[in-house]
């Protein structure tokens, strides 16, 4: 967990009642930093698991919980949708009804354009839909993972529909940066197309090469599990990732991360073609462009300079 | 820097002098844990450069220092190459008629078929070649970035050619095991085939990755900095590691590396297949074999089970 201080937690609650939908990673993260911080007079967990509600109850970190989304909803001030994004549209359509009119619907989702088009259609006339996406995470799953500090110094974007009341967008805004998050307001389609290159492909490529490494007959996975610490070990973290949720993120954000893996193909044929003619001079000069991203991502706060990232292994 | 905690130091020096040719990260460190183990009478370091030597001489690491490698290299009992591996050739051609009768001549390069290749047939007579790779680092370089537990629980590779001396082997072991490494002991060209996979496609995919992000026209830079969390920034620590050294990997390692790209390659046309299709079976198949993997390395001791490396950042 990142040794990091919170905010000062806010001197009012910001709502009289939140209710969290989806009590894995993120949406315990969030129960946990509106308790924290102090955003609401009153927080509801609703989950279809009582599995996972059993466990939030005995974690003592909502109200109230629940499996029942009609109840869990009927008093919220601010729905948070925490759940993977192929299952957006069930939930708003399993809760549409129920729903106090003037409420704000938000969610957590990793691509936008896709959950817009789930949700908004469901959503009763009266209650603000403003979908949101907190850049943050960790390979973990589920209640237990979950922490108030995971959106610290993390960013978080705002993607609002035209004509959405801008006082509500504001009060997001501070929603998020009383977790700690910097926040941005950003088109739906862009949202998607950035995440493309700094989430969904990399996880993609790292899914790819750790299944690479499991498949090879002349290479054993004990070879590769001895030898990881060569650099292999590294892609094996986001590579350890939810299934479900990133299953969703493809079939959810796919003509960006079509477009964005393309680019990646093109650029990793080049490389191919530069170690095939023996081009020291382009591999020299690509490994050198990428030392200079790192230390800006440094520079900027979003990346420790430990060395291994501090790990103790 | 790791936590961790080295075996007890030898009661006996292993070696009488020892000398490093190349004061980088891993040259570095082995002065380091040679001194700290006690695994050698005298330490000498041998590097090009007058302002690396200068820096060693501050540090105060090893007990004699010179841009000299003829007479670095004259007492010694022992010589381990840590230059990039595009550099160990002319290195050995440049020491050899200097070497001592009877002594070792190891190296730590990341490819063994080619070290091998380029050194062997500059050694006179008499002198013994056991290459070697320790299979540890981090992404900084340099006689500073070097630390003595780095070899601590990580595995170090033996790749002796046929009628080597097995007494001199087994004291390289126990050497490496007084670093607190695990030894094996492999074939250089199956050492290449497992390295390509484990350390240099995973290194040349993150330099991909990185790379094409930084050249995107529809999504800046400043995007893929504040983004980064979502996944990216994982690459860049890899991405980077010291140019020279890469380069020469690359170059040196060819055929295994095309092979196991040529391998990643077919895996991600699958992937996007689909994608395309919207075959979420498919990828969640995919994304629930990869969780077993890093479990597996973290079992084994290669990996840390701490959320996000453990990084306070």
């Amino acid at each position: 967990m990142p040794n990091t201080t919170l905010p000062t937690p806010l001197a009012q609650p910001l709502f009289d009642h939140i209710t969290i939908v989806g009590a894995g990673l993120i949406g315990s993260s969030i129960v946990r930093a509106v308790k924290q911080q102090n955003a609401a007079k009153h927080i509801t967990v609703v989950d279809g698991s009582q599995q996972v509600i059993d466990r939030v109850a005995a974690l003592k970190i909502a109200d109230t919980q629940t499996t029942d989304i009609a109840s869990g909803v009927r008093d919220a001030d601010l729905v948070i949708l925490c759940v993977p994004v192929g299952a957006m549209g069930t939930v708003a359509e399993a809760m549409a009804a129920h729903l106090k009119s003037g409420a704000i619907v938000s969610d957590v989702g990793s691509t936008k354009a896709s959950v817009i088009r789930q949700v908004a259609p469901h959503l009763p006339k009266g209650v603000h839909f403003i979908p949101a996406h907190p850049v943050a995470g960790t390979e973990y799953s589920g209640p237990d993972a979950g922490f108030s500090t995971l959106f610290n110094n993390r960013w978080s974007i705002l993607t609002p529909t035209d004509g959405t009341d801008q006082a509500l967008v504001e009060k997001m805004r501070t929603l998020w940066e009383s977790f700690g998050s910097n926040v941005e307001i950003m088109e739906p389609q862009h949202h998607d197309l950035v995440l493309a290159i700094t989430s969904h492909v990399p996880h993609l490529i790292a899914y790819n090469i750790v299944g690479t490494a499991a498949d090879l007959e002349k290479v054993t996975q004990s070879e590769v599990i001895k030898f990881s610490a060569g650099g292999f070990r590294d892609f094996t973290r986001i590579a350890a990732s939810d299934p479900t949720m990133w299953r969703d993120v493809f079939l959810n954000n796919r003509e960006a991360v079509l477009e964005m893996l393309g680019r990646f193909n093109e650029d990793i044929a080049v490389l191919t073609r530069a170690i095939r003619n023996g081009d020291g001079d382009a591999l020299f000069e690509l490994f050198s462009k990428t030392r200079t991203i790192r230390r800006n991502i440094i520079t900027h706060g979003q990346e420790t300079d430990e060395p291994n990232f501090g790990r103790r292994q």
